[in-house]
C-alpha cells in the first residue's frame, strides 16, 4: 500500500488508486513550478521562525536551510528533476529536501499547511511581477512624455465620434494615454500594499498553534504587514482579483490606443507608419504591411479581461476558506502577467519607433473644424454662445448648400448667418491661433501641452523612486 | 424646419427627420434624470466661472443662478416636466432655464461642451453614492464586529474544502468576512480619489479657449484635483469601470458569506435561523422556510459583474475620446450603486438578526477534527510532522475500521500507530483547549480573536471620520 | 398576525414582520408584470387540465376561466391595479381573480408551484419574443440582400488588418453581414425549439401528484414538447442562457459591421453618408456631424453581453433546483429583447438610408492593391506562386523607392523583379477584371456575388416561413 | 537582407529587423502546431484541387502529396524539427515541404491564403475535438442512465432553496442532470453543423482567382457544406465562440451537479462517499477527505468561461475580415477542448465509482417534508389549495410551538388547523407513497423515473450513431 502510495503528503490514509485523469487534472507542478524561488524564500524564513519557537533545533535549522539552498541551485542550474509524485511545487520541494538533509525534513512543515504556504508564494511572486510591471509602465509614460516633448509643435486632426471634431496637438493625444498609464501606476501601487501582507501563520484555517513569531516572519520575507484573520488569510484571492482586473484595464487602455494607432496608420489617414520591426507581410498580397503588433495589443486585452472574468467566476461560487476551486488562481496570474509584460514592452517599442506623417496630418486639417471657432468669434462679441452655435451652423451649411469651404464664404454670405461677422472674421482661419485659444490646465495649446509633460515629468521622477 | 427641430441642441443643421426608434435609442433622460442635482450644482460653478471670465454679466451671471435654483426647486417638489425633446438632463435643464429666464440661458454653455459636463455630473454623483455606500459597509463591519464581541465563546466546526476541518470560534467566521469588507472599504477610498476630479474646463476635447479658471471650479465643486489632459478628461470612463469592478469584489465577498450562511442554516447543518424578516415560504409546501435573503445577496454578485464586464467590454471596442457607445456608462453605474446599496443593508439586517444554535454547533464538533491535534501531540515529544501527521492518519483509519470515535481508541491501538503515545494523549480531546492553541495574531484563540476585535474598533473609529 | 401578513401565498406560517428593503430586494412585481398574459394564458390551460383531473367542477372552471378573462382585460385596458402586497404577476394576477371571483380561485393552484408556472410563463413569453426577433433578422438581411443586387457593379477596396487588400464588390461586404445574420437566424430557431418545451406539471420539485394531463396541457398551449424531469424543468434556465448569448454574438456581428460603417463614414474614407435621420449633431461642434446610430449599434453588444456573463456566472453558483437566485433570469431576459430589437430595426433603419459614394470609393481603389494580381500574372506563366509572390513583393518595393505608382513601373523596372514579365502585364492594371478573377463560389467576381444574392433569397423564402 | 529575413513567407518586402518579444508575442507555432495534421489534409486535398485546376502538374501533385505524407510521417514520430522562423504550423509545415521537395512547394499556397488555410485547419480539428466531447457526453449520460436504474427504489429529500423540500427519488435527481446533458449534446450537433462548412477558396478575402472546385474540395475533406462568402468565411470565428459557450454552459451543468454533491457529501448531509481516486488528504490535516475532484468540476466552469468571455470581448472590438487579433482563438479554443474533455472523464469516473449511504437518506427524510401532503389530504376532501395550504401551515406552526414531528400530532391537534382532518390522515406519513403520487410525466414516482430510463436509453440509441 505504501508503495503505490508514494511519497505523498498526507500518507497511510487512502487505500484506493488514483484514476489518471484525475491525477493529471488535480497536479499543479507544470505551471506552479515557476515559484519555485519563492517557495524557499518562504520555507527559509519558517524554519528560523520554527527555531525561535524551539521546534527545530540550531542544527536542524541549518541543515534544513543549507539543504533548501541546494535544491535552489538546482533549481538555478536547470539540475532540479520533478519526479511524477511532485503534484506541486510544494511536494517537489520539500520531496527533494527530504532526499538531501533525511528526516529533519519532516519538521519543516510543522504548524504550516498547504493553505497558509502557497499563498504566501504567491504573494512573494506577485510583489515580484509588480514591481516589473511598474518598471515597464514607467518606460512606456517615460516614452510618451519625450516623445511629447519633441514633436509639440505638431498639429493633427482631433476626433470624437471618429469624425474629425477640432486642430489639436499631436502631444495633446499621446499625453492622453500617459495620463491615463499613470492613473494604472498608482493603482499598481495600491494593489502592491494589498499584495504585500504577510499570510504565513494561519495555517489550514484556525492559525498557528505553536506561537510562532509572524513578526518575526513579515520582517523575514520584507512583508508590510501582517494578515488580520487566518481564514480570511488562507481562503480569499482578491489580492488575484485585483490584479487581474488591473491588466485588463490597463490593456483596455492600450486596446483604445492601439485603435487610433491602427486608423492612424490606414492608408486613408496616412498620419503614423510604424517601423517594420513591428509590422508583418501577407502570405497573399505582396503590397501589404500589417500594423500586427496594434492588432495584437489591441486583441490582449480581451484575453486578459477573460481571465479576471473566469476566476472571479468561479471565486464567485465558493463557500468561505480554501478550496480546491481556486487551483484556477496561478494559471490566470501567470498569463496577465506575462501578456501584460510582452504587450507593455510591445508598446514601447512601437511609440518609439514609429514614424509620424506632418504633411498628411497638416492636410487633415480642414475649415470646417473651425465652426466652433467662427461661433467663437460671435461670442466674443456678445452672442449668447447657443446663438452663436445655430449661426455657425448656418454657415456650415451653406458651404456645403454652394459647395465651397467655410473659409471660402463671402462676408456677404456670412452675414446671412449673423449680422455681427465682420472683416475681421478672416482671422479665425488660422489652425495654430485656433489650438493656442486652449490654454486652460489640460487644453491643446502650447503651454498647456508643455504644462502636462513638466508634471508628468515630476510624477515619473517621485514614481520612479 | 425649426418647428420639426424643436429645441434640440445643434439646432439649424439637419434637414431630415429622426426615426422614432432612433430617438428613443438615443435618448437618456428616462434614467440620467436621477442626476438633475448634480446638473444643476455644475452649472452653477459654471456660470460664476463664466462671470470671472467676463463672458457673462454679473447680472446675467444672477438671472441664471436663481433660475437654477428655479429649475432645482422644480426637480425637489417633482413638478419638473419632461417636454418630448428633452433627450437627456442636460438638455431638459438648460431648456427649462431658457423658459425661465430667457435668452441669458444660451450663454450658460459658452466654452462647455456636453462632453465635459456629462462627466462632471457623474463624477458629482457617484461621490455621493460612495459615500453612501461607504456607510453601507461600515455599518456592516461594525454589526459583524459587535456580533463577534457578544458571541466569542461559541465554537464551531471550521471547514476547508466543505468538510469539518478543526474547531474554530464562530467570532472567528464572522470577522473573516468583517476584514474582506475592510480591504472593500479601503478601496472605495482609493476609488474615491480617482473620482473626485474635476474634468469641467476640457471643452468637447481640445479644452477650454475662454481661459476658465478651472482652480475655482475645483474648488467651487469641492474637487480634490483637476483633470490633466482634456482629451482623457472627456473620454475616459475608468472611474466607472472602476467602481463597478470594486461592486463586483465587495459582492463576491457576501456572495460568499451568503453561501456559508445557507449552509448553516439547512435542517443538516442547523447552525442559524434566519429572522423571519429575512425568510420566505413557499407557495406549495407549508413547512417551508427559505432564506430568500440569502439566496439573493449571493444572486447579485452576478448581476453587478455582468454590468462591470458589459461596460468594459463597450469601452475596449473605442478608439480615444467621447464616443457615443460610452452612454452605456450610467445605467451600469446607477444599477450597480442600487445593487450593492441594498445587498449591504440587506446583509447588515440578516447579520444582525439571525440567532445562532450553540447545542448545534457544539454537536456537531466530532474528535476526528481533533486528528491534527493528535499530531501535534506527537510533534511536542519531538517526533517530526510528517511522521506525526502518518501516524495520526493511522489512528484515524484504525478508528474508522473498528467503527470507534478517534478518542474511543485504547492506549493499545494508538501505540500501533505510534509507540510515543502515552496516557496523557487524553488531554487532547478538548475543543476549547484546542482552539486555545492557536494564539499566534490570526488565529482562533480567544486572545487572537479578541486582538482582531480590537483591530476593527480602531480601524472603525479611523474610517468613519 | 393574519391582518399584518396580507394575502401572502404562504400565510399563517410567519410570526415576524418583514424589512421593507428586503420587501423591495424580493419583489419583482415592477418588471415581471409584462408577463401578465403569458401568466393568464398559462392559468387558463391548468384549470382546464384541472378539471379533466376532476380538481374543479366543470362550474368552477367556467368561473376562473371568465375571471381570468376579466384579469386580462383589465391589464389590457391599462386598468389593472396593482396592491403592495402584489410581489410579483402570479401572486397579483391570483389575488385579483380571487376578488373577482371568490374562494373557487383558491383551487387553480392545486398540485402547481410557482416554480412550474413561473418557467411556463417565461417559456411562453420568449417563444413570442423570438418570434419578433426572427421577423426583425429576417427584415434586416432582406434589406441588405435586396440594397446588394441593386449595387452589385460598385467596387471599392477591400481591407485586411484594416489595411488596403484587393478591390471587391460593396455587395459582397454587404453580404458577409447577412450571411452572418443567417446563422443567427437558424441559431434562434434551434433555441426556439428548446423554449418551446413545456415545464407545467412539475410542480416545485418533485411533480405533479394528480395525475394531471401534461399532454392536454403541452397542446393547449402549443408546446412541441413536454420536460422530461421535474427538477430540471423548474431548476434550470438554459434557455434564457442560451438567449442571452444569442443576443450577445448576433449584436458582436452588427457591432463589427458598424465598426466598418463607422470608418468608412470618417472624412478620411467618405465612402458612406448616413441619413440624417440616424446622425446627431455636437452640442458644441456646428459642422459635426456624428454616426450616433452606430456608435450606438456598437455599444450595445458590450451590454447584452454583460447580461449574458452575470446571470451565467450567477446560475454557475447554484445547486440543482429552484434557489432564488434565479430571479435574475427575467431583467437580463427582457432587456436583452429590448435591445436586440431595437438595435436590429436601427440597422435596418441605417442600412436602407445611408448613401453611398461610389466616387470616393472608386478614387480609393490603387495599384498597390493588385499587387497580388502581378504574382498571379507570373503564376499563370507557370513561375511558383511562392516565388511569384516575391517578385511582385520587389516591384512592389522598386515602386516605392521610385516613389511611383506599381502601375508606372516601366518593363524594364518589372524585369528587375522578375524576366518573365512581358508587355502584357498592362491587362493587370484594370479593377473589374481583377474582381472577375474571383468567381469561385463565394468570390467577389460578378456571377459569384450574384449566386450568393440567390443563395440568399432563397433562404429567405424558406425561413419566412 | 535576404538573410536576416529567412524564409517568412512574406519574402522580399521589409527592410527593418524585428523586436525578439515582437517575434515570441507574433509567433503561434508553440500551440497551432497541435494541428499540424489537419493541416496537412487541407494541404493534401488543396493540391489536388490545384491539380484539376491545371496550376500543378500531375507530377508536381504527387510530389507534394509524398513530400507532404513525409511531413506528416515526421510529425507522427515526433521527429519534426521546429526552426526559429517558423511561426506558426502553416509556415513550419511548408517550409519542411520545401526542404523536402524543392521548388514545387512553392505551388501549394497557389491562390491560397493564410487566412482560409488556418480557418481550414480549425475546423478540421474542431470536427474531430467536437467528435471526441461527444463521446464522452454520451458516456457519462450512459453511466448515469444505468446508475439510476440500479438505484431506483433509493428515496432522499429533494432541496429547493437548499431547504428540504419532498422526497425524492435519488435516481429522479441524477436523471435531473443526464437531461440537461441531453440538450448539450444535441446543441454540439448542432454547433458541428456550423463547424462543418468548408472555407478553403476563399483567398484572404476576394476569393479564389483560379476557378478552385471548391466542391471538390468540400468532398476531398468531408465537409457539409461550402462557405457562402469569402469576406465572412475568412473573417468570422462563431464557430469558435459559440464552442467555447458551449463548453460553459455544458459545465456550468457539472457545476451545478458538483455542487449538489459536495453537499451530500458533507459530515452533515453524509449521502454520499466518493471513491478514493477521487478525493484527496490534506497537508496539515490527517483526517480529512477532500473531494478534490468535484471542487474542480466545479471550478473549471469559471475557467471555461472566461475563455469566452475574452474571446468574444477581442472579437467584438473588431472591423470585419481577418485582422491580428483573432489569433485569440486558437487558444481559447484548445483549453477549453481540454478542459471540457478531461472535466467530462473525470466526472464519469466520479458518478460511477461513489457511494451511496441509503441510511442516512432515508434518515433525513422527516414528517414536515410531508406538509404538502396534508394539504393534498384536505385538496382532495375538496378544500381549495390555497385554504388547504394554509391549514397544512397552521399543523407546522402548531407541531413547532408544541416541539413534537407533524405525525405526531394528535387529531385533535390537527383540528384546529381545519375540522376536515379525519382519522385516515394517518396514511399521510409514508414517504414511498407520497412520492408514488407524482406520476404524471416527469416526476418522482417510480413508473415516471422508468420512463424518463427509457426515454433516455432510446435517446442514447439515436445519437450513439
Amino acid at each position: 500500500m505504501a508503495d503505490s502510495e508514494g511519497n505523498k503528503l498526507w500518507g497511510g490514509r487512502f487505500v484506493g488508486d488514483t484514476d489518471p485523469i484525475m491525477e493529471k487534472f488535480n497536479a499543479s507542478i507544470t505551471y506552479d513550478r515557476r515559484m519555485w524561488n519563492a517557495d524557499i524564500q518562504g520555507s527559509k524564513a519558517y524554519v528560523k521562525a520554527l527555531e525561535k519557537a524551539k521546534l527545530v533545533t540550531e542544527s536542524e535549522m541549518d541543515d534544513i536551510l543549507q539543504g533548501l539552498d541546494k535544491v535552489s541551485e538546482e533549481w538555478s542550474k536547470g539540475t532540479f528533476e520533478i519526479k511524477p509524485n511532485d503534484e506541486d511545487i510544494h511536494t517537489a520541494n520539500e520531496r527533494r529536501l527530504k532526499e538531501l538533509i533525511g528526516s529533519a525534513a519532516g519538521k519543516l512543515h510543522t504548524g504550516r499547511s498547504r493553505n497558509d504556504q502557497v499563498v504566501t508564494d504567491m504573494r512573494l511572486w506577485m510583489r515580484d511581477a509588480i514591481s516589473t510591471l511598474k518598471d515597464d509602465v514607467i518606460q512606456l509614460i517615460n516614452t510618451m512624455v519625450e516623445r511629447s516633448a519633441a514633436e509639440i509643435d505638431v498639429l493633427f486632426p482631433g476626433y470624437t465620434h471618429m469624425q474629425r471634431a477640432q486642430p489639436i496637438r499631436w502631444s495633446h493625444w499621446i499625453l492622453s494615454y500617459a495620463v491615463a498609464l499613470t492613473r494604472d501606476t498608482e493603482q499598481l501601487e495600491e494593489i502592491r500594499t494589498r499584495v504585500n501582507v504577510l499570510p504565513l501563520g494561519s495555517g489550514a484555517i484556525a492559525g498557528n498553534p505553536f506561537g510562532i513569531d509572524r513578526e518575526f516572519l513579515r520582517t523575514e520575507l520584507s512583508f508590510d504587514a501582517v494578515s488580520i484573520n487566518s481564514m480570511d488569510a488562507t481562503g480569499q484571492r482578491d489580492f488575484v482579483v485585483e490584479f487581474l482586473f488591473w491588466a485588463s484595464l490597463c490593456l483596455t487602455h492600450l486596446s483604445r490606443m492601439a485603435e487610433d494607432l491602427l486608423l492612424y496608420s490606414t492608408k486613408e489617414f496616412s498620419f503614423i507608419t510604424l517601423s517594420d520591426a513591428y509590422s508583418t507581410g501577407s502570405s497573399l498580397m505582396p503590397q501589404k504591411k500589417n500594423a500586427d503588433s496594434l492588432e495584437l495589443i489591441r486583441g490582449k486585452a480581451g484575453r486578459v479581461f477573460g481571465r479576471c472574468a473566469g476566476f472571479l467566476m468561479t471565486m464567485k461560487g465558493l463557500p468561505s476558506t480554501y478550496n480546491k476551486d481556486l487551483q484556477e488562481d496561478k494559471e490566470a496570474m501567470f498569463d496577465c502577467y506575462d501578456t501584460a509584460h510582452a504587450v507593455l514592452q510591445v508598446t514601447t517599442g512601437v511609440i518609439s519607433t514609429l514614424k509620424i506623417n506632418p504633411g498628411a496630418m497638416q492636410a487633415a486639417l480642414s475649415p470646417d473644424m473651425l465652426a466652433t471657432d467662427l461661433a467663437y468669434y460671435l461670442v466674443r462679441k456678445g452672442v449668447p454662445f447657443r446663438e452663436a452655435h445655430s449661426c455657425s451652423g448656418k454657415a456650415v451649411f451653406l458651404a456645403e448648400s454652394k459647395n465651397v469651404s467655410l473659409n471660402e464664404l463671402t462676408l456677404q454670405d456670412l452675414h446671412t448667418a449673423s449680422p455681427q461677422f465682420d472683416s475681421d472674421v478672416s482671422a479665425v482661419w488660422d489652425y495654430t491661433s485656433s489650438v493656442e485659444q486652449y490654454s486652460a490646465p489640460g487644453g491643446t495649446a502650447k503651454n498647456s501641452v508643455t504644462g502636462q509633460i513638466q508634471h508628468l515629468r515630476s510624477w515619473l521622477a517621485k514614481h520612479r523612486k
